[in-house]
C-alpha cells in the first residue's frame, strides 16, 4: 500500500490517502508542541517511538476486544489505518491528578484520585479545545447517547488494560488522551496514538516522568525518557510471549 | 424566630444563625456582583424581589415533590431555611445557548440545544468556581455517586417545572443555577435562591433580557427588568389560585 494525496498535517503526524479509499496511511513526525501549539521544538526519533509504542499498544487493545483502527506496519514511521469519521472529543483519563487537573482544581500533582476520572475536551483549536461534557455533548449533536455510553465504557477498558500493562513495566499511567472516530457503519472504534505524547507515564520507583513533560516543563532528557519508556515496554511485551 | 449571629455575608445575601440550630435566617441585599467579583453595583428593591421570587418557586417546587430548604418568609428580605451541608457545586441547567456556554463552545446565544444540559462549577472562588464533571467530582470525593444522581433528578426536574411556569408567563427560561446542600440525615435538598440573579430568563415574544445579564452587561433598566419579571411572576401565580 503506498501514500498519495497528503490529506492533512497535524502537529505530530501527516496523514495519507491511500487507493483503497477505506484506509490512510499516517506518518509519524519528530515535530513536538504544546500548550495548544504556543511551544514548539523538535525529539530526535520521537516519531519512530512513536509509531511502534502505539501499533504495538493498539495491538495489545485489540487482543482484549477494543476495537481500533490499527491495520498494519508499513515502515518505521508509517502505519496503514482504518479511515474514520473522527469524533470532535479529546477523551482524557485520570488515575492520578496532574496537569490541567491539578490546575484548574488546587489538587497537588501526584494525588491519587478516589475513582479513574473521564473528561472530553472539544476538539476546536480556536475555542481552545475547552473542556465539555457529556450532556453539552448532546446538547450540541457532537455524537450521539448511545456513542458516548460506547466511548465512556471503551475508554475505562482501555484505562484497566493500560494500567495493568504498564505496571508490568515499572511504570504509572497517571492519565492520558483518547479519540475515537466513526467507521462508515457507525461502529465506534478508538483511532489517533497512545505514546507517550498522549499518556502521562512515571517511573513507579522514582516517580520520574517519561513521557513529553519532560518537552513541556523544559525538564531535559526528553530523547532518553521516550527510549527508555520504548525500551520498558518492549521487555515486557517479550516476556509476555 | 430571630436572628442571632451573622454566620456569613455572600455577594447577594446574608446568613443568620437562630436559637433552632437546624435553621438559619437568610437576609436578601440590593448589592450586585458579577465576572467573579470584579464588576460590582446596587440593584436597587432586588433583595425584596429575589427574597420573595425565590420562595415562591421554591414553594411551587415543594408542591410538585422537589424537597427545598425554605421555610417561611419572614419579611420583605428576610427568610426563614433549614440549615444544610452546602455541596460545593454550582449546577448549571440549560436550554438555550447563553453566557459562557456560547463563549466556551463558540455557539450563538440564542441557540436552542438538542436537549436540557447539566454541568458543574466547583465552587471554589480562588480558582475561578472551574467546570467540573462527575467524575471529576467523584475522583476528588465532593459528593457521592448516590448524591450525583439525586442532583441530576432533581435539577432535570426543576427544569421542566419551572419552563413550564415561565412558559405561562410569556418567559423562557434559558439557563439557571442551583445549588444544594445535605441535611443532617443525609438528604440531598435544593438550597441557595431562584431569582433573576441565577436565571436567564428571556421575554418569548421580543427576546427582551429581564435578569441579571442587564446588570452585567450594562443594557439599562435592570429595576425595571426585575420588577416586570415579578410582576409577571405574581399575575401567573395569581391565575393559578
Amino acid at each position: 500500500m503506498e501514500k498519495r494525496e497528503q490529506l492533512y498535517e497535524g502537529k505530530a503526524k501527516k496523514v495519507f490517502a491511500t487507493d483503497d479509499p477505506g484506509l490512510l496511511i499516517v506518518s509519524y513526525k519528530d515535530d513536538a508542541t504544546a500548550f495548544n501549539g504556543q511551544k514548539r521544538g523538535t525529539i530526535e526519533g520521537k516519531g519512530i517511538i512513536n509509531n511502534r509504542m502505539s501499533n504495538r499498544l493498539m495491538r495489545l487493545l485489540e487482543k482484549q476486544g477494543v476495537p481500533t483502527h490499527f491495520v498494519e506496519e508499513l515502515s518505521e514511521r508509517d502505519t496503514l489505518v482504518k479511515k474514520v469519521g473522527i469524533i470532535p472529543l479529546e477523551v482524557i483519563v485520570r488515575n492520578i491528578a496532574a496537569g490541567s487537573f491539578s490546575r484548574n482544581y488546587g489538587v497537588v500533582e501526584g494525588t491519587p484520585l478516589l475513582s479513574p476520572t473521564l473528561e472530553f475536551s472539544y476538539k476546536n483549536d480556536s475555542l481552545g479545545d475547552p473542556l465539555i461534557n457529556g450532556s453539552h455533548v448532546l446538547g450540541l449533536g457532537l455524537a450521539t447517547r448511545e456513542e458516548l455510553v460506547t466511548i465512556r465504557n471503551l475508554a475505562l477498558r482501555i484505562d484497566e488494560i493500560l494500567k495493568h500493562f504498564w505496571a508490568s513495566c515499572g511504570v504509572t499511567l497517571v492519565d492520558f488522551k483518547l479519540e475515537f472516530g466513526r467507521l462508515p457503519d457507525g461502529t465506534v472504534i478508538l483511532a489517533d496514538e497512545i505514546s507517550p505524547d498522549t499518556c502521562r507515564l512515571w517511573d513507579s520507583a522514582t516517580g520520574q516522568k517519561l513521557d513529553k513533560d519532560r518537552f513541556r516543563r523544559d525538564l531535559g532528557g526528553v530523547e532518553e525518557a521516550y527510549r527508555e519508556i520504548m525500551e520498558r515496554l518492549e521487555k515486557s511485551m517479550e516476556a509476555m510471549k
